[in-house]
């Protein structure tokens, strides 16, 4: 039987045409692209056609910079600490804006920070579950922020933050904004002409790159003290010989999730769509931000009296991988932090699941995937102890 | 005309079977190994496979730590950074004790813990270039002293430093100790249950495995706070989706490099010994470190009245990849930094040119090598204003 994998905003499969671009860089082109030799020259082109993907894919300016790093944790990392380095650590600010429902990289460097005395605040969400232009006008205070983090999508619900307000209120105000947008590249257009963000992150293994490389936005004159100092790669903004056969890849990795867009606009939707009304066929199931902006591959759903990680278990068994929330967290079986952010009730928290699919699932795992949720809602709820029949 | 490569202190080829371990994981098991369903725990056994492979190829205790990272960059900025947040930042220590010969990610970590009050010393070499226990005994201080870092060999010369001893020294003083053992793995054996280093980093693009992955040792107790928060990646201390593909390849990598060693420490210091009689027999040359001991692969010569970026082009132009220094340095026109640290002329901190070998290197390379170096002195001495013949 084959398997099916529902769990792309975890990770995804290597395109294999990603895999193929990357092949020559192991055993043939092998050279340090720092060397003045052959050996590290003639890799220069395939890093350059690489790296103009990437400002092509996300609509950076000539002037701006792209950090390659080795994921996007690292470039939230480098953000966040480099502004407490920049602004924070001898004044004149003192704070840093985000959200309780950032990936855990952001939310656990900002208790870092304030373990160092920086101010934290995790901003309210409005009721479709995000932070929104007037809720930052309240927050922001360009005497103190230092720094708004605020992701473009969220990897759990999918639920898309209005960034481009966002940046702006922060441009107004003069406060620099970063925006992870990990969960966003290949999903929705990410254009930085159009959202004038300072920083953003993105990580080559959320669309169908390599796990291990990313990269980071800086817009023109903003760079902040590194993460990590040393030699003269990335023009001393980011220290480490470079990842070449991983550049290449995740250069044309961006490329083909940037093409694929409208596919994912219409035919990812339209299965995870699909997939959406057979979930909420059953009864006594809702899927979270279903009305709201959300990026087209990704369902959170909740079924009442059955716990997120025994329907995993079920659907596992039966070959097929979804999720409780995020990969990354996903060995805490905390409360799912999104729903308690949402101010959903425990019992809800407690009973989502995310299914997120890819340019490469097909309508015959979408209706193989429904059976089987369907039927792991009947068994779970047979023997629920807190299941009694619809309501 | 087949090119040859004898830049292996600033890179290596991925080994072919490196590449071949490596491949399943790019399109067949590509699951994120934190996701609970058989994506993730199916590439369980290779990631423990390639974790055994490390610990047993530096001698690390079953409790140590070996955190997974981008890169000896990322581990040493780890390790320093570290040392500041937790015992310099506020106290009680104030001082780290390195050597000037550093790699760059070094000497530009500490010099930019200097900017934020961390004392930075910087301990003289002896004469056979390398800091000694009593070097270190007469500048250690436990009351001060946060950590010292020395690397295991230098990435130029070659040199070993006697790393057994610094950290002895260290450990009776109940400081911390950190070696950059990069240009060590597969040269020499590194085995911490002989030296109490506290941490240790390592690339594996210097041995055979792919760029943009290296490791952190941290001895058990000894941990830091992160460089990367986040997830729960590593325990909690490095955050990031496990790049799996790469960390499969460098586990193989490190047992080929250390079942390998007794083959570098004949076949390729013999073929280096070759090359460097070679270069010797050339009048007005002269091999640094030549009396002291040395990783068996490198060779930094000097030629008198030759500028080492012009015979770089020269042998390059000739196909064969040598290098003035470090190719992480290398767009820098300076003096090599480590002549100067070693107190030898400027002249002569101009006219070096490094060599350095390995396993795949071969007799016929070498005998290729020092007749191109032959007719490369030859050219560029006739056409020198500062050379005039042998003195």
């Amino acid at each position: 039987m084959e398997r099916i994998y529902l769990d792309n905003n975890a990770t995804t499969i290597v395109d294999p045409r990603v895999r193929e671009a990357m092949d020559p860089f192991f055993c043939r082109q092998y050279g340090n692209p720092n060397s003045l030799h052959s050996f590290g020259t003639e890799v220069h082109e395939a890093m350059r056609l690489a790296m103009d993907r990437l400002y092509a894919g996300i609509g950076a300016g000539d002037e701006d910079d792209i950090l390659v790093t080795s994921c996007a944790c690292e470039g939230n990392n480098h953000v966040l600490k480099g502004a407490w380095f920049d602004l924070i650590r001898r004044g004149p600010k003192s704070e840093i804006l985000t959200t309780p429902v950032e990936h855990p990289c952001v939310r656990n460097a900002c208790a870092f920070l304030e373990t160092l005395g920086a101010r934290v605040t995790y901003l309210p969400l409005n009721a479709d579950g995000v932070v929104d232009a007037d809720i930052l006008r309240r927050h922001i205070d360009p005497a103190r922020t230092a720094l708004v983090s605020v992701m473009w999508a969220n990897n759990e619900t999918g639920l898309l933050f209005p960034v481009r307000e966002l940046a702006e209120v922060c441009r107004e105000s003069g406060v620099l904004f970063h925006t992870d947008a990990v969960q966003a590249i290949g999903k929705v257009p990410v254009d930085l002409a159009r959202v004038p963000a300072d920083f953003l992150t993105f990580s080559a293994h959320k669309f169908h790159g390599p796990k291990g490389v990313g990269g980071l936005y800086i817009r023109k004159g903003r760079a902040l003290t590194p993460l990590i100092h040393g030699g003269e790669q990335m023009g001393g903004k980011r220290a480490g010989t470079v990842n070449v056969p991983y550049l290449v890849g995740m250069g044309l990795a961006m490329e083909l999730a940037v093409d694929g867009l409208a596919f994912e606009e219409s035919r990812v939707r339209a299965l995870r769509d699909r997939l959406e009304e057979a979930i909420l066929a059953i009864p006594d199931t809702m899927v979270l931000g279903r009305g709201a902006p959300r990026v087209p591959n990704t369902i959170l759903a909740s079924f009442r009296g059955i716990e997120g990680e025994a329907m995993i278990w079920d659907l596992n068994a039966a070959g097929i991988a979804a999720s409780t929330g995020s990969a990354c967290a996903s060995e805490s079986l905390e409360a799912n932090p999104v729903f308690v952010a949402m101010g959903l009730s425990s019992e809800l928290a407690h009973t989502s699941v995310r299914f997120s699919l890819s340019r490469f699932t097909t309508a015959e795992e979408i209706e193989r995937a429904a059976a089987a949720i369907q039927a792991s809602v009947a068994r779970l709820r047979a023997i629920s102890s807190s299941y009694s029949g619809a309501r």
